[in-house]
């Protein structure tokens, strides 16, 4: 299959090769060294200081998912209640992708309309307002929490501001924030971005950094600044099917993507962040400097562009590509993505053949 | 922490390590290929067709899950109607050690008790036969299945006449049998073993080859000799958060274990298999000799010993193994366990210290 | 209580009172009969007979279930298979007003936009078109089964073209079609209505006859036209607590409903009804003569108006009536509902009043 | 069907007629009350004040469910958190008999071996302290609660001695301890009962008291000492599709059962155990006199008796009676319940065809 791919240019997603060469030597380094399992090790002991370091918690529990919608199954299940449900925007992750692992924990999941992917404080005010001035919510799902990704599934970013203000609601109303960050890297890395990893330490009572998409071969490391809000939260991940006997292999990936530059100080995944952040910059440079549409506004590393269908069939032949959906009957937005696995010469290449 | 193993044995359990060379081989060189995700790539065709050849099942669906709890949960949920439950040991996995992962997942788990961890088929039909004159069946859990683990938690076989007899019983009665393969390697090592894969194969509707604790860095393969069985198993994966984005990565560790030598035409995962009983062998016949008793008849990969208390706390200055169950006030049955990794140095040196 | 009760107009709902006279009778006339239990008497067993006439299904399976959302949660957790949610409108009962218990069984609940109340056959199509054209959508909840309620929860009512539209979908895309009966009487009272009970058994997989809201002390009927549709249903409706162990209670009160006039032919069911819409169909009149503004278009016992909240506040004083919603400021849309309890005299007060 | 009764003897259960003749009364006299639903009406307030009087539990949560095995999978599932299990005796209905309501509810049912259907504080400190000393048990279902039944299912009964033991190894160890009192009336009135209402209050965390198997035509009062236990337990129940909306029928049924006789000052709740204990203990004498062997030591409202399998099916001619299990090739054990419906003429009657 090598062969084959000497012919084509992989746009189609983040998630397409192995993981970043610090952490395939990691994995050799480290191959016979005998750990005890279940997220027990040292290696994961040192991810997890390393995380807390990072994110201003040094009391967090730190877990070591494979994935991420078993972390949010998991979370989610974990943090709310029987008789509540969770909000999210109708475009979210967990409304629409995830098969229904919500609901099969048992929880509804409530939509707000998205913009961009985002919804905003405004609204969840008022979810929160009508459903406590309805006399009949008693025979209704309670919002119990908040879920966001940052950035979102159409790599727009949640501002300070906008999750300040999505916070102050929560507290207000007592409910939980969980913020989805599957791809946080590039949300870290985006010029754009002034949501750092502190900001969602302090504002959130739940979120995750991904790995997976971002330099990985898996693993998504999910963080609770204060501990105490999941009781059990060891056997609760057992129950889910996601306690990984070699809990090591994330320990020494997240230690690895938290590991400081010597000379820098920079976060390796602060690092693999602005890799893809360049590459999809400049790929969005080309596109507009040839005319095409850029739509949703991603500032991060997942770049939505509006196609006319046949010359889309062409790009085709030579780029592997994300559908996005149909925009009316002769065009559709595809997706192309960068991680840190774009070379800026395929970027290039792919500059050539729009 | 690699300075303080120089002075500690690891026989506590078969996962410590990483992986296989050969795996960790083929991490390297497909590093930076590109393919696609969930488990719809080349090394995963690959890896499902020298299973299906392995096992004489050339219809069968093969996914990839990360753990055994993750795949007894999710298979075991997607073969049962919301009337039935699931008949195990006692000591099954699924009865002690996954945290109530079947139940919650809306399932019962009916236990008969084991003997060294196994049932047998007088068991079963008895069980089958009370349950279906009993008037108030209607308002009973139905069996709908059967969970067996080969080899079992305390390292015993069944042997190709118990399993067939127990899947005549299943066909009698029309329901299913589900094999927990998760160190199933040790059981196709083991020279008293009688039952092949393809005998799997033939009699069951459903098992899994364990990857994790049999040289792999993860991952066990479900195998469905009828894949029809359970519709929409992609589905279903997801929804219990078992999809896993970079199937590949299974793809290749199950396609290397399952690669024949290209002299001896074996498996690497029957080469895998017969280290970890050469060790295991010399072990019992070091302990045999000294004049410890050997408990439960494990043929594989476990060796289970009775200790007296006082020696123990001397031999766990050296030796990491697992504790199994006290033994009246001054004794222990403990565990050692060996693997791909054990070397046979360490095996004379534990000789030593016993 | 009953002092207080003088003094006030009750239309806050249609389950205020007991039981229609005759069902009372009957529970008089009955109530030293010994009989097994759990629905197997011989009362049951001519309801189920008389239910099974009315509704032109000779096979139907008939089960008596205690209340609406038990029947919605328990029917469709038995329909659907774990891969598949359930398509209903946003202001469906299951969407809203059942705390869940949809989402508890482990099922999304895919919301169309309701216009008052009601979603149609071309929503439903584009639903089932987008969701099959996707990609993606092995990683979504199927849709499985449509929910429909008539009434609706607006006291809106389908056309027999709207709803043999939907059934066609629905036969078209493989997906079971179910109704929500719980104000049925109603429906077939209004004289706008043309969906008969044999049409219901002849388009619907599944539906039930609301006893609760029509007359009886409490129980709705489950038809399941092939009851085949439905493996085990009595084990799964104990599973869910819905096993009633007196069910001769419910078969002596759907016996009685579907008792028929000896003179007139017609059903108790029938006269239930036309007595609630004779009297909402008064107090419609009486309003629209008044110049008050009617909302939704309700043509069976449900009347929602719009009200001056100062008015509004007087009302309060002498009648109970529902809150249905505010509108703007200074408005506010309430519920007036009739019964087979609510007598002419009582409407012609309420006239008054307003 | 009437004039078929003529000729037989009910023995079987003790739900097999309606109710006693003052609820009855009841119905009739407030059938054209109009009150709010939900349990929200003066005659669930009526209720639930004379319950917490009796049962000395002032503050106490008292909430109406329709039957017992609702009652116990609402109460499990609201009462344990996603790790853990309920205890309970092999035989307990928990366990056998509510098709895996528990488990559909999420959480396992931990059982121990009963003795004619009870366990001891023995027994569950035995299993809570090898569970606490268990080094993988956070791998496995934490003990949440007990579950006990009084009278048991063999219509043994708790000394106060040994539920009072129970209880404080419950508190030891921070469980929750839960008693379902489907026949409780049938314990209450028994002469060697010392349990009272009161003792229930002060000891359990959650019981339920019977009303469908104790002269209702249904219903079950749950009570929580400390409302506070389960927040949110209305919109619980609503999930659990448990919550009846003319929950006013149970509130009279339970004010009802739980009036004081005006000149005795007697609860009818204990009269109506009264006269079902009497017959049962004529009953027992009988079958004394007779040479029977009586089965479980059962001193409540169920006999248990051991008869040959010839004579069983001349007396099936003339008695409904249960099949309770086979004894050896010859013999059967069986089940005669008395009730608050059972007539002395015909335990006489019975008695002679013995």
């Amino acid at each position: 299959m090598e062969a084959a791919q000497a012919n084509k240019l992989f746009f189609a997603s983040d998630y397409q090769e192995g993981a970043h060469p610090a952490i395939l030597q990691r994995f050799v380094e480290t191959n016979l060294v005998s750990s005890p399992g279940y997220g027990t090790d040292d290696f994961c002991m040192e991810a997890r200081e390393r995380i807390r370091e990072a994110c201003g918690t040094p009391e967090a529990g730190v877990f070591f998912l494979t994935g991420g919608t078993q972390a949010n199954a998991t979370v989610i299940d974990a943090m709310l209640r029987p008789w509540e449900g969770v909000v999210a925007a109708d475009s979210g992750h967990i409304s629409v992708h995830e098969a229904g692992a919500i609901e099969a924990g048992g929880h509804k999941v409530l939509t707000l309309p998205g913009k961009d992917g985002m919804i905003n404080a405004a609204q969840l005010r008022s979810l929160l307002e009508t459903f406590h001035s309805d006399g009949n919510k008693d025979h209704m799902v309670w919002p119990g929490m908040v879920y966001l990704s940052q950035p979102t599934e159409f790599g727009t970013l949640y501002s300070l501001e906008a999750l300040t203000d999505i916070h102050e609601v929560c507290r207000e109303y007592g409910i939980r924030l969980y913020v989805d960050g599957a791809r946080l890297a590039y949300a870290l890395a985006s010029p754009v971005n002034d949501v750092s990893l502190a900001d969602l330490g302090r504002l959130c009572d739940a979120f995750y950094i991904g790995g997976t998409k971002c330099g990985a071969f898996f693993g998504e490391a999910v963080v609770l600044p204060d501990p105490e809000l999941i009781p059990h939260f060891f056997t609760i991940i057992k129950q889910h099917g996601a306690l990984f006997a070699k809990g090591r292999l994330m320990g020494l990936q997240f230690g690895t993507l938290f590991d400081k530059d010597p000379e820098s100080g920079e976060l390796l995944y602060a690092q693999i962040g602005r890799t893809a952040i360049a590459a999809a910059d400049r790929l969005r440079e080309v596109l507009i400097q040839k005319g095409y549409t850029l739509c949703f506004g991603s500032p991060t590393n997942q770049v939505f562009v509006l196609m006319e269908n046949k010359q889309l069939e062409r790009l085709g032949r030579s780029v592997e590509y994300s559908f996005w959906e149909t925009h009316g009957e002769d065009h559709t937005i595809i997706r192309l993505a960068s991680s840190w696995a774009t070379r800026m010469e395929d970027v290039e290449r792919l500059a050539e053949l729009l």
